[in-house]
């Protein structure tokens, strides 16, 4: 059963060597799209290469350090020569940062973890707007995190990572509104608390099951939902 | 009437040179406080120069530029030097940042705008916790802006300056909580639209208005108000 020539969805994930972003590649991959898989590093991405030995033509794994212009630009490139447009952008690569206690952070650190968690995601969608422009229903769905939420902040802490992803969830709400005449939907997603290597092995959802819901959220997408930030479950969150 | 020798509050003001902070500064030592003036560059900060020639040592001017973690320190060793202790802090040093249209924003430009609108701040107000927990009733007072409400965001762009400010309330909002059993208050303030070199000569307050706000709001505030959005009314703002 099923045509392997028929693609579904192309899709254009970031982080994609591990974790969430992996998983958003294996499901989106069985059921039938087409995946541009962004890492650092290709070459010690062995469950990628495993995955493409699979899957053939439908993965392409690129390298794409999401805090270099240049390695968007290039990435970008590659996709283009590949395929005419793309329906769903995945910026999924961050990272936690540095979790140290008031009184000892630095602005360095700070700037590093604002760098991938907001301003990469921003300069990655920006540069795929001309694909996206053709895309059916187009999605940028980027991955931020409860913790980004200021009305959800209980427990303090975390600077530099609550800054980034509060940063990236007013960069969204711009993108949405500047995007909204061009049919191109764009939302912050909460993964949940996934066993992965930022979340530990100690939380509570499987990445399956995280992806098999961020998925169900972005399938269900329509223009009224740009804008606004979601649980993996489709739950809405305040900012 | 009036003892010049009765320093009712010792006040730290950042970007004191011009618009609100200079507007902070002057009714701040009209009303007889002490206030520490930080800006880039004293030597040209000739209406600052002027207030010192009328209020003597109740003004100091310091060099500072918030971006440099180096000036940061010497800033807040030259207050110790003078003070022990620190009322009010005035995180009020902002830039507008690249206003340019989506599709051609560059990184450097955002990153520069979070390093100035959201770290600097925050790493000011880390250096001078020593200094704020021997004041009275403990102040820290960020300028942020309406514009950095992602609630209210209903107009896009200014990607930059916005997700700086958001980042910033999200900073303010984990500071209020991790400086909570210390009884030092944090607040982000709008000053609303003033008739400053970045509000334009078309905005509705001066800086007269806006800073009597402010300064009113910040004496009005308690504890219950730490890690909340005011504006110069002393007007709740939602995230």
């Amino acid at each position: 059963m099923g045509n392997e020539s028929i693609v579904m969805r192309v899709l254009f994930v970031t982080g994609a060597n591990r974790g969430i972003g992996l998983g958003l590649t294996v499901q989106s991959l069985e059921r039938g799209d087409q995946v541009f898989a962004g890492c650092r590093s290709p070459e010690k991405a062995s469950q990628l290469n495993r995955l493409q030995e699979r899957h053939g033509d439908r993965l392409v794994v690129l390298p794409l350090d999401v805090t270099s212009e240049s390695a968007i630009t290039s990435a970008v490139e590659t996709v283009q020569g590949v395929s005419d447009h793309l329906d769903i952008l995945f910026n999924n690569a961050g990272i936690a940062g540095d979790k140290s206690p008031l009184g000892r952070l630095q602005a360095g650190e700070m700037l590093d973890t604002y760098a991938t968690n907001a301003v990469a995601p921003f300069m990655v969608s920006q540069a795929c707007l001309p694909l996206l422009r053709h895309g059916k229903r187009p999605v940028i769905a980027s991955i931020t995190s409860r913790m980004g939420s200021i009305a959800d902040n209980g427990s303090g802490g975390w600077y530099g990572y609550r800054a980034s992803k509060a940063a990236l969830n007013m960069l969204n709400a711009s993108l949405a509104l500047d995007l909204a005449d061009q049919g191109i939907i764009a939302v912050v997603l909460h993964p949940g608390w996934v066993r992965t290597d930022m979340g530990g092995q100690g939380a509570n959802l499987s990445v399956d099951e995280s992806v098999a819901g961020l998925l169900k959220v972005v399938d269900g997408l329509t223009q009224t939902d740009s804008g606004r930030f979601f649980d993996w479950r489709g739950k809405e969150i305040p900012w």
